[in-house]
């Protein structure tokens, strides 16, 4: 299954230079999880192909502007593509109540259902949704206004059996679910053979972690080891690291080095100041702390490939042409 | 003075092929009269170098999203750049309620003041606005909701005085004051002198249509006669005139037969559905009946330049490279 963050808008809180505002894509294979919804996402969608009807849940991380006023044209542009499948929307408390007016004029009556699910960004890290494929939960970052990043994990898939075990024990297909599910087998003469020893080893489950906007927080590497993707933002670069503080955002190096300590499969740079026309001084500043960095740009994609317990992470990303 | 229409989005509902919702921005120099402020309008302001600070009124025709999905953004992002200066929204009652709330949220409370006007979009042809160089005003059109076009006529400026007129006649300070308001000129001895023989010919007032969205509305040519632009909305093709007529909008050829009865120097084509990523046929349509149609573009300036009384109108575009 493909597991791919693919980069809608990376601008900080004023477009420039042809950036979007914050909008982050995960996607697993015919789904997407969106990840803050700022403005025009409906219009990046349509540029890089993605079809918000692949879209079921949205994550909105605070209520600043740049993060969710995407949301009215990516919600009404669903009613018109004819959609009728559930949409839910989670993000703060406050957000049903500045949206629901907007996408529900009389003559814009959704024909399908809009969830909100208001969460408190300021709680704990904890689990908020799951489904058949992930799950994914929310824990507290540090920016101006409440503000909270989230996770995602991969859910673990039915396990591989080896074609010769099949054979050699003349499994029947009730034997065959339990031992892909992880089940060891019992023969009939009551001998028993490890699910290890009638398997292929299981997938590693990925993992994805989405911290912006937020002051650098270093108690995040407690909480997430070995992320395959961590998506920091790097509004700025160590020049203006006061800047930073003062207005609740991160540099570039602050964030290799958080990845650096978390070992990040891949930092993903994003949220980018105004002021940078060119990102490559945020880029150089994150690898030299941190090697395994990607500039995150948009229409970029960026996969952690399917790889099995024991063999090394492997990633590829493709960027726009 | 410069008299341009800058277009900053030409789609209709669904934002597709590169193109964005409706927005358009009437240039005087260096003020911007926006009209209608579709998602992103920021992001094309951004692409196509107009300061939102020259921007002190916007008129947003009716409350269908791609019309005024991009004004939090534009309000917000003019309080990051210091803005201090009062904007006014003139549109449907409803408006206010609905903005207000999103871009007045405490930690981004703005530092300069923001007008609602609200205004009847269902009320007869009026002038809802006035500084020193336009009239601005409204009236009906027939949409699926109440929706209202703009025109907007230039005023007239002060005459020039020809240079010979000065030395021959020993004018006064007060007197050429005068003469250029318009009025004659009465000499020492009691003879008169008409103003015309004392100044060039005034310049011509340039005028502004603005009908989108709308059925197509055959009364407007008596209310307008010439107009030097007329921005005519042309979402369908004649192949799709009954789908025109059930979603209240209209066809090219239906604009440009407009556009003949009431005798526009150009007529502008814009807010194509986004059925056509080719826009040739909409344009070749709309030019076997009225010749002097422009497509609109994004990014396109067209131009009314400065001409006198007597003098034939002249237009001039730039197409976006």
């Amino acid at each position: 299954m493909e597991f791919e963050l693919l980069i809608l808008g990376t601008s900080s809180a004023l477009p420039a230079h042809g950036r979007f505002p914050s909008c982050y894509a995960l996607q697993l294979e015919d789904r997407s999880y969106l990840f803050d919804c700022g403005e025009g996402a409906q219009i990046r969608m349509s540029d890089f192909g993605v079809s918000p009807q692949r879209i079921h849940q949205i994550f909105i991380s605070h209520l600043h502007g740049d993060h969710f006023f995407g949301l009215p044209g990516v919600i009404t542009s669903q009613a018109l593509l004819g959609r009728t499948a559930p949409l839910s929307i989670f993000g703060p408390p406050e957000l049903e109540k500045l949206m629901r007016p907007l996408v529900t004029q009389k003559d814009t009556d959704l024909p399908f259902e809009l969830r909100f699910e208001s969460i408190d960004p300021l709680g704990d890290k904890r689990l908020i949704f799951e489904d058949d494929r992930v799950e994914i939960g929310c824990f507290p970052l540090q920016h101006r206004v409440p503000t909270m990043g989230f996770w995602v994990k991969e859910k673990a898939v039915a396990l591989n059996i080896l074609p010769e075990a099949i054979q050699k024990y003349g499994l029947s297909v009730e034997q065959i679910k339990s031992i892909k599910k992880g089940e060891d087998l019992t023969l009939a003469d009551g001998s028993w053979i490890a699910n290890q020893k009638l398997t292929l080893p299981p997938f590693r489950t990925r993992t994805f972690v989405y911290c912006t906007d937020t002051r650098i927080q270093w108690e995040l590497a407690e909480l997430f080891h070995q992320p395959d993707l961590l998506l920091h933002e790097t509004t700025f670069t160590e020049e203006f690291a006061q800047r930073a503080n003062e207005t609740g955002h991160a540099t570039a190096a602050q964030a290799a080095e958080l990845a650096k300590r978390m070992q990040a499969g891949k930092l993903i740079t994003g949220h980018y100041s105004s002021r940078f026309r060119d990102l490559q001084p945020v880029l150089e500043e994150a690898l030299s702390i941190y090697p395994d960095t990607w500039l995150g740009e948009e229409g970029g994609r960026y996969r952690v490939l399917r790889t099995r317990v024991g063999e090394p992470p492997a990633f590829e990303r493709t960027l726009s042409p």
